[in-house]
């Protein structure tokens, strides 16, 4: 199990108290950033979110409402005394811009930083026990969502029962993959009858700021949270199309076609200055979807 | 008579509820930025400071936590449909840095914006009713305060006896700068006998960031109000001035060297919860002294 804590859940202009968008992706492992929006470091302070634990970045696209809190976080590591490597993939010259700020500050770092440029969908970053992975989304310029894999544990093995069958402990790792254990005189143990299956691997995909895009459904399939942009209602439908954005209807349309768990919405633009009815306009499609919180924690 | 409205208190890593260095100058006829930390444009909404009519902003030098908050700003005054021009003054590469991450995202701006390159000590604006001046700080890269001079006004005629003297009309713009009327006859009417002095010109200095300096004094003499950093209290001496730094007693004995009105003192370290202390030690070498506090403007 891992969580999606949300630092900002508004469009470019902050407004009514909301602010540009990121979140944090907490695992028992790891903490990710995704995106940065301007204020996202005060956010992590509000909030209580232990910034020092952050060891990856993912970056969606360089407009500022997604990067601009980026530089300040990145000076705060190093004023802070980080040591650790920190790691920030990214689109387009993001290298360069926070380069350039840093030099002109003349501001030397106690730690690391890696620049990632991500170039096409792909895989991020592979460890044992999560997998990061991007994907291209529709906006006005390149912009990628991001796709968190909890993979599935090992089978549980049921210490009575491997007693019970007498089966040598040489073979417990092969059990755990899932292998029936084959006595020397041929009888076969079935590895149900002496593991449990461990829960299914969990997903959490954030799609970034897009267009409505029914291409995204082969990579959000199934996924048991999806955050989506939703920064009009449906009746500025025309204006969503026109600014590469969505609305709350085709946040709704995309993840019912995909056939997710649970839906999370957010980027609203600053004209609107209360949420509910993005909510109500969502569920009418896809009845399990929730506002995207400023400061609330959501479960994969 | 103008006004400083604080944004931002604190040093470079913002805690508790303090915000990087940012401040409005108000005028009857301008509104002024002063550095732009992060967070700045929010500061703004949540004071009800109309972002509208900033028409400059003088940024003391390009460490992050002076100017993290202007690509924010800049991008959102494009979002909320801004044509006046934009002046922005600073030293170093600034011009680069915003146009860079404009360049990123594609960012086309309504409104022309100016950037203007700070290389010397000199007058950054003169105008009729204001005069912005720049004056190098001793900082750990290029720094310079700002004093702003709202000019000495008109001296007031008072109609009542410009009519028993009888003087003519052609003559009241004279009379307003100072100067006598001498009839024909040689009689002379002395100015101070038909109009009022107006009040003197007021003065409000920020000295940006900077080790203790006794070289300030000559630009910031006689001052109504002026700022200066106080990062630490005066037993973390040694460190204040390692990292060009000052302390609260080092800011006071500063001000009563200068015989300013009043002195306002921010950009506190992190380190400190509680500000009490500055004001005190302050107050001991110079008693008109005041915490910047967040929210609140104070009159020139």
């Amino acid at each position: 199990m891992f969580s999606v804590t949300i630092l900002g859940n508004n469009s470019a202009v902050p407004a009514y108290d909301r602010h540009p968008t990121s979140q944090v992706v907490s695992t028992n492992h790891h903490t990710f950033l995704v995106d940065c929006g301007e204020g996202a470091q005060i956010q992590m302070m509000k909030y209580k979110i232990r910034r020092s634990r952050i060891s990856h970045i993912f970056i969606s696209h360089l407009h500022g409402d997604h990067f601009f809190g980026l530089a300040g976080l990145i000076t705060s590591f190093g004023l802070l005394g980080r040591t650790q490597d920190l790691h920030i993939f990214s689109p387009g010259p993001l290298k360069e811009i926070i380069e350039l700020q840093l030099k002109a500050g003349e501001t030397l770092m106690p730690y690391q930083l890696f620049f990632h440029s991500i170039q096409n969908a792909g895989v991020l970053l592979d460890e044992e026990k999560m997998k990061v992975e991007c994907f291209k989304t529709t906006h006005r310029i390149e912009c990628y969502g991001f796709k968190f894999t909890e993979k599935k544990k090992p089978r549980k093995i049921d210490g009575d029962k491997i007693k019970a069958y007498d089966i040598p402990a040489t073979f417990y790792e092969r059990l755990k993959e899932g292998a029936d254990y084959t006595r020397q005189n041929g009888e076969v143990i079935k590895n149900e009858w002496v593991t449990e299956a461990a829960p299914h691997e969990k997903i959490y995909a954030y799609c970034g700021d897009t267009r409505y895009e029914e291409k995204l459904v082969r990579y959000i399939k199934g996924a048991d949270l999806v955050y989506h942009e939703t920064t009009y209602l449906d009746n500025k439908r025309e204006i969503a199309e026109s600014r590469f954005h969505s609305t709350s209807r085709q946040a709704a349309e995309l993840a019912k076609k995909a056939g997710v768990g649970k839906l999370l919405i957010g980027h609203f633009s600053s004209r609107y200055e209360k949420l509910d009815d993005f909510e109500t306009e969502a569920r009418e499609v896809f009845e399990n979807t929730f506002i995207a919180t400023e400061g609330v924690s959501y479960f994969v």
